[in-house]
This record gives structure tokens, C-alpha cells and sequence, in this order.
């Protein structure tokens, strides 16, 4: 029974809730025996999207919760008023020992609020930060952080490098990932105030791979595994890649349509550039993980498929049986 | 005479040095009875370069310097020492009213460090902002501010709107341009200290059209026509920009290459793909302007071919003619 893990997943979160996120957890549990999921959420909703499906009945167990956190509300406010959210309620199974992880594709600020003020942060950890994986011309790179943790200190982000090291090594296997701080400059002497003071102190530890400063031009050419800067660079890191791709490549397809000659053109070339393009698309992470609570919170996009959800279930088990967060605790404690 | 301008053209500068500026600024002068060039740098080398061209003498001159700042100089260092380089010699004719201009595709630290301390600023001006134009979908915004200024403060973001607001009005021609400031959430309670801080200030601008915040997201597409950051934000976003475009076009490229089928395909996109992209091509715009500086300075980009040189040139032309500097002071003096 302990090499099951049980994840929590929020049936009420995202664009495509809750057909989405139910079928991503009936398929990750007919595909993989070592998960189960518990689906929060309201109750009469999710039985009858449930009964659409096959599935043993035992491995996917209901929690009720009445309420649903909304994208557009204030996340402490929401965290702190809708005790009775799927979120809330979710969160606090894995508070206290119900069950090892949460996935949900619901409001980002909402999940980040209730990663900290509902799971809690390891003892020992800072911030907890929001590490989703970037697609780079040399396979995915971790971004830490892109949260909320807006103005952050040097100690954050010495430990968001620790924990993205840990990450990357144990859940996508890149052996001593290189680490590197977004700058505006390859030298040392470069950057604003947090880069200078940070950049040092991530010479000195040992237990990292410390490539230096990266410049935003050499992230897209993968020329570093975990991508270390403060959440409000990581995030417009995180959006200007979305949105830059989106209009260049609509800009490509509008070319392709723009002549006769050109749509003969495009048919003959579709495949080859759709599979070139599939190792550039996000979406296929599956969801990014809040680092360092005491528990798994996986945010998955808010534009969710069940293939997406499935995939964020999925890569929970990974993170239990490498004992990430045992990892985080040993590296951080012995500073 | 007096509305005639004069440049003053690095012929040292850039990684095409000196053919490439040198061409660039006789083929200004060639094309345009309203500017007059002074070449800046070593004349012996610049004699024997423009051996190679047909012009009218009296309207390039050229004043000696002996020295030239690299890029991997450190700029105030380098700025203090040389004297006799050919970016100090040139900022002092503007300086001095010697000219009204100065473009170079040298090293961006030394122009930013020259601009401020060799060219000075515009009374009033607290901050000399460096704004390229960035593509978008809906044609070129002006990304201010990308220069060295980290660790900016409310006021200072506050001018760059106002400068950046004039100069999109008046050299680009967008009529009431959109003003925008970088957030990580659409929300005016959203952001990091410093964005707090200058929404509001923003907001109460009566000069300009503020339209609230832009999420990296949107940027692409052409949401804002003045799109306000700080330097280390900015700087992020211009060369992921750069980055981002490269790799996927080199994908795009890979996956035309890697079939006899898609090669065929390739041949007939090849002309409608060109001709779209070529909106998103950032070269086009010649150069960056440094704003609220005692004289015009031109950065272009370090990679320039000639063509880039004498698009540098041309808005200078505008610069002077639109007089910015006296609406600059303007604007700034009211407050």
C-alpha cells in the first residue's frame, strides 16, 4: 500500500472543468496503478460526469466541497473566506496526511496563496516558488520562480536554485543541471541590486552546477537547465514565451495563406512542422510544481485538457518516489 | 543652413566597423539634402574607406579620434579614460552644439554611460531612457526602458512614459499612442513595489493615453504603443524577443529541411513567408533612441549593416525637425 500515492485533484479548476480534470483523473488511474485520486469538488457534479466512465470504483473516492475560487477573485481573500472551496478543502487533505499531492488547473494566485498559508512551507524554506518547465531548443529548462513572489532577497533565490537543482536531477533526469540568474549581462559585475548580491552567493554553493549569469536571448537555445530570477522576471519570461510564439507563429500561418502557391506549399510541409513545433509546445509539461510546502501543489494550466491534467497526476508519483521534498530538507538544513 | 542637421556618425562602431557606417552615412547624404555627416574616428581609415564612394565632399567632414571603446570594456571606466575614443570625441560635438546628433553601433554600456555624463541630460530629466521599437502584431511599440538604468524608481518610470509618449506621437505618427506598464496580472492591485507605486501616478498623467497594465502575454500582439518597465525588465523582454524569434524560426527552418516532401513545400513558402515575417524584423528600425538627453543619441544595433546605419540617420532628421527635446522640456516643466 505505501507505494501508492494518493492525489488530490480540484474537479472544479480551470477552463474545462469538470469534464477535463475528471477524465484526466479517470485515465491516470486506468493507466497507472500506483495512483489513486481523490476528486474534490461538488459532489453531484462529479458522480455524474464519473458515470460516463470505467474505472474501479475503490481508486477514485469523492471529498465534497461546495464552493469554487473564481479567476478573477482576490486570492488572500478568497484563501481566507472560501473555507468550503475545492481548493481550501483539497489542500487541507494534504495538510494533514489524506494525501500526498494537489493538482489543480484553477487560479494561479489561489493556489500559490493556499500552497503557503493552507500546506505550509517545509520548515526551513523561505518562499516557495513556481517552477514550470520552458521548452528550449535542448529539451525543457526549469524557470524558478514565477509565482508571486514579487520582490524578492538574494537567500530566495539561492534556495529556489537548490530546490530547481534537486528538481531537475530526480524528476527530469538531467544529471548535475546547469543553474544560471537571468541578467542583463554575461559578467559578474552586471545587473540590478538582488542579481548583484545573489550572484556570489551562488558561486559559493557547492551542492549546485553554478554556470553564471544567462542573458534572455540564450534561454530559448537551452543554454541552462534551471533559469533562476524573481517571480515578476519569471513571469514575464513565462508570458512574453506564450504570447511571442503564439503571434509569430500566426504570422507563419498567415503567410502560408496568403497564395495559391503557398497553401500547396503549407499542405506538403504540415507534418514535418508540427513535429518540429511539438518539442517547443508547453502544454505538454503538464503542470508546473509549487517547490518546498510540505506536500505536492501542482498548478496546471488553466487551459487544462484531461491529457494535461493526466500528465500533472502523473508526474506526482515521481516526486514521491524520489523523495523531493526529503532531498529539499537535507540540502536546506545543512547551510 | 538651419534646417539642415548634422550627424555625427561613430565610424568606429560596431561589428561592421568602420565599412559599414561609413557607407551608411554616405548613402544618407546621398539620398537626402537635409543631413550633413561628421565622421568620427581614425582618419586615415576612414579616408581610404570613403576613397570608395562618389559624394558631395563639402557634406561629410571628419574629425579624428584615435581611440576606440570595445564591448567588453567596462563603459564608466572606459568613458573616463578615453578621451580621445571615437564615441567621447563625438559626444562632445554634440555637446558643444557642434551637432545635433551622434549614432553609433558600439558598445551600448559606454553610449548609455556617454549620453549621461558626456552628453548630459535635459534639466528636469532624472533618468535618460533607452527605447528601442519592438515588432508586433499590429506594428512597432516602443519598449522604454531597456538601458542601464536598474533599479529604477515611480518618477522615473513616470518620465519614460511621458518621453516615450511624445516620441511615438511624433517620429512613429501614432496619434494618442496607448501608454502601458509591464505587470505580471492584468489588475491594478497586482505587481511588484514598484509598479504599485507608479500605476496610480500613471493614471493621473492628463498628457497621456495610460491604458493600465500589459502582461508580457500581450506585448506580441500589439496591445500598447508605449510599453513602460524598467531597465532589467526591459532589457528581458527585448533580447527574448531576439532569442525567442531566432530559435523558432530555426525550428521552423529544421522542420522544412527534414523531409523531400516538406523541402518541396519549403521552395513554395519560401516568398509569402519572407514577406510576413519581414514585419517582425527589429533591424528595420535603424536604431534606438537614448531619451532627454542635451542632443540626440542614436544606439543601433551592434550587428548593423549600412542599411541600419542610414536608417539611424533618417530619424534623426525627424528628431529635429519635431523638435523632441523642446516638447520633452516642456512636458517635464509643467509637473
Amino acid at each position: 500500500m505505501s507505494d501508492i500515492i494518493k492525489v488530490v485533484v480540484d474537479a472544479m479548476g480551470g477552463d474545462n472543468a469538470p469534464e477535463a480534470p475528471i477524465k484526466g483523473a479517470v485515465d491516470a488511474v486506468n493507466e497507472n496503478e500506483k495512483i489513486n485520486v481523490v476528486l474534490v469538488g461538488r459532489t453531484d457534479d462529479i458522480k455524474s460526469e464519473l458515470a460516463k466512465y470505467t474505472y474501479d470504483k475503490e481508486r477514485i473516492t469523492i471529498v465534497h466541497a461546495e464552493d469554487i475560487i473564481g479567476f478573477d477573485e482576490p486570492p488572500v481573500m478568497a484563501i481566507r473566506k472560501k473555507k468550503q472551496s475545492s481548493i481550501v478543502v483539497g489542500m487541507n487533505l494534504v495538510k494533514h496526511g489524506e494525501a500526498d499531492a494537489f493538482v489543480s488547473a484553477g487560479s494561479t494566485g489561489a493556489i500559490l496563496v493556499g500552497g503557503q498559508f493552507v500546506v505550509g512551507r517545509i520548515k526551513g524554506v523561505e518562499r516557495s516558488p513556481l517552477a514550470p518547465l520552458i521548452p528550449t531548443a535542448k529539451g525543457p529548462a526549469l524557470l524558478i520562480d514565477c509565482g508571486a513572489n514579487v520582490d524578492a532577497r538574494a537567500s530566495h533565490l539561492v534556495q529556489f536554485a537548490k530546490m530547481g537543482s534537486i528538481y531537475m536531477e530526480r524528476i527530469v533526469g538531467i544529471k548535475n543541471p546547469r543553474v544560471a540568474i537571468v541578467n542583463i549581462g554575461a559578467e559578474e559585475e552586471k545587473g540590478n541590486m538582488l542579481v548583484k548580491e545573489t550572484y556570489p552567493l551562488l558561486k559559493e554553493c557547492k551542492d549546485i552546477n553554478f554556470v553564471g549569469s544567462i542573458e534572455a536571448r540564450d534561454i530559448p537555445k537551452g543554454d541552462a537547465d534551471v533559469i533562476v530570477c524573481e517571480a515578476f522576471v519569471g513571469n514575464v519570461i513565462l508570458k512574453l514565451y506564450e504570447g511571442l510564439a503564439a503571434t509569430l507563429l500566426g504570422k507563419v500561418k498567415e503567410g502560408l495563406m496568403s497564395s495559391l502557391r503557398s497553401k500547396i506549399g503549407a499542405l506538403l510541409i504540415k507534418p514535418a512542422l508540427k513535429s518540429t513545433l511539438k518539442q517547443f509546445d508547453t502544454s505538454d509539461q503538464g503542470g508546473a510544481p509549487l517547490l518546498g510546502l510540505n506536500g505536492l501543489v501542482v498548478k496546471a494550466h488553466g487551459s487544462s485538457t484531461s491529457v494535461e491534467i493526466t500528465q500533472a497526476i502523473r508526474q506526482c508519483i515521481q516526486f514521491n518516489e524520489e523523495k523531493i521534498n526529503e532531498k529539499i530538507k537535507e540540502n536546506l538544513i545543512i547551510e
